[in-house]
């Protein structure tokens, strides 16, 4: 491997004739200089290949442009699809991300954030669910949650009890007998509780009486799955075959497993089932069936988390450091999509 | 937010009762203290909130423990799977990841990388195609490709070749009349090309003609899928119905497509076709019939892509920094998994 040279600013100075000065203050507030000289100095740089030293520059002026985000998986599509998203902002805003896949162990999480604060990250976006939002406040770094509790920091989600009303109110219409949601057990305080309670309510305004199938799902594939078609067998055998059964799932990944359990073992779809996923992800285009589901603006999320996320950096990087008064909660409209399966 | 007060070594010195050398042993050298020391300074800092400065220790000994991610996408499983495996690493080295998602863009993704460098990155895992591997020697940072051209770099790959052979006789075993291969246009230096002269050279050996489709697709789900589609219209007019078609895909999501429009004009899957896709991801599990796919051993490759570049950058840290004579290159045996659909 060849020997590293460092260029200094005062070759670069050398090279171009320009006093070591201007040649700062093209790193520093480069904007200053004319375009032309700019390139001037750009081409210096590419033609001594001088190595800037970021880090030098974040100890002096604080802004690393690191962005941690933590994801709790990415096997199911939303979390990946999500991530991609976010790291596609690369492009629009130059942030950096340090991706970390949380495990449930808080306190892996937990030291992982404390090491990104050593390394001065400027901003943080959450989709785990691990550690409560107060705690994270406390860390004092921008932050944004995205579609978990988030009572002390700022939080996009979707309107997920419109979701829930849209869903009951799709499969009353469709005429199904049986009115059944299946998610996994949450506290009320996270967003997704919001599908129970619509759900529940627009059942009752129709004076219909909903069902709940609330199940623990662990975090490996096999094991969804086989937790599903546990699901799909005690339905399928405790509803008369007759009946049209309403079936609303936690996500398109779930509802996808159930729908792969009603062709195993009805061959077609049949017209006693009608099944409603919830996020619109690949895993609802995936489907052996087209799959109903509720969607949600994952663009429009991810974008305005970026924003939320920027403004909060912008405001501590001022002269005179700000903060917001109270966290900003910004909840988007979900909206149904109909394919074949409701 | 609360102003952060600043916590020296001189605090904690105080506070512990150690010297100010002892505590800096702490954070340089810390197995030269006891066990019960380490714990003492350990609860010092907890109590008094002090905030450790990675940057300024980068500085001094260079060692970030950044390691930067390149990767072309999440949409296909293959990157998502591969991705989560990689940060799963964070527990076992302790490296913080700088993921970067790859859209093709040589002069963002060149851009990308020289800001890694001047963040100090320790070591950089590519999986994108979009650099070649001489280019990416010459960024003189300890790397490692995982399944793409790496003539100058170190790599881990499958044995593609093999792969291709054993979907080749598996199809031929099944009684196949016709021996497809559905494939994307790439380089001969692709490790997947490999695919191609294995399924190719199987079929020879038992004196079959192989066929090779090859497209372009693009990179957006939709545009894939519409193409999957088309190219199993045009197989399904062309080769005669009583034909037992036997059909090689170039990954298990495509494969997934590919069944699902057998699924569509067919209901059942029937007897006439045999599919065969590659990796063994998710999308094999989530296929509505079992997927017969040729396995890449996921879990070990991203292990040894850690191993290998760990060993890299541990040359490099060295009292006197030491580099691979040349660049090593890892192939990983596959293995065929027989579910349905072949």
């Amino acid at each position: 491997m060849a020997k590293e040279k460092k260029v200094t600013f005062a070759d670069i100075a050398k090279y171009t004739g320009f006093s070591k000065t201007t040649v700062s203050r093209f790193f520093n507030d480069r904007d200053s200089l004319t375009l032309e000289n700019q390139k001037k100095i750009q081409d210096a740089l590419d033609v001594l290949g001088y190595q800037e030293n970021k880090l030098a520059k974040v100890l002096a002026n604080g802004k690393s442009e690191f962005i941690g985000i933590i994801i709790p998986n990415l096997y199911l599509n939303y979390y990946a699809e999500m991530l991609e998203l976010l790291l596609s902002c690369y492009d629009q805003y130059g942030y950096k991300f340090l991706v970390f896949r949380a495990n449930s162990k808080e306190e892996v999480e937990r030291a992982y954030i404390r090491e990104l604060q050593a390394y001065k990250i400027e901003g943080l976006i959450v989709l785990s669910h691990t550690i409560p939002s107060q705690e994270l406040a406390a860390f004092q770094i921008p932050t944004v949650a995205i579609e978990r509790e988030a009572e002390d920091i700022c939080s996009i989600c979707v309107d997920n009890e419109e979701g829930g009303r849209m869903a009951a109110e799709h499969l009353i219409e469709d005429g199904c007998d049986d009115l059944i949601q299946v998610n996994t057990f949450f506290p009320q305080s996270s967003p997704a509780y919001g599908r129970i309670t619509g759900f529940n309510q627009a059942c009752h305004k129709k004076s219909r009486q909903p069902v709940l199938i609330q199940a623990e799902f662990s975090d490996t594939y096999e094991s969804i799955q086989q937790k599903i078609a546990e699901i799909f067998e005690q339905i399928d055998e405790h509803y008369p075959k007759d009946h049209i059964k309403g079936v609303f799932l936690a996500n398109d990944t779930y509802a996808s497993m159930f729908v792969k359990q009603i062709l195993r073992k009805y061959k077609e779809f049949p017209d006693t089932y009608k099944v409603i996923g919830f996020d619109n992800t690949r895993a609802a285009q995936e489907c052996a069936v087209g799959l109903t589901t509720i969607a949600q603006p994952m663009k429009e999320m991810a974008d305005q988390a970026m924003e939320l996320l920027n403004l909060q950096m912008e405001m501590k990087k001022k002269r005179i450091p700000e903060t917001l008064d109270k966290p900003v909660h910004i909840k988007i409209s979900p909206s149904l999509v109909a394919r074949e399966t409701a």
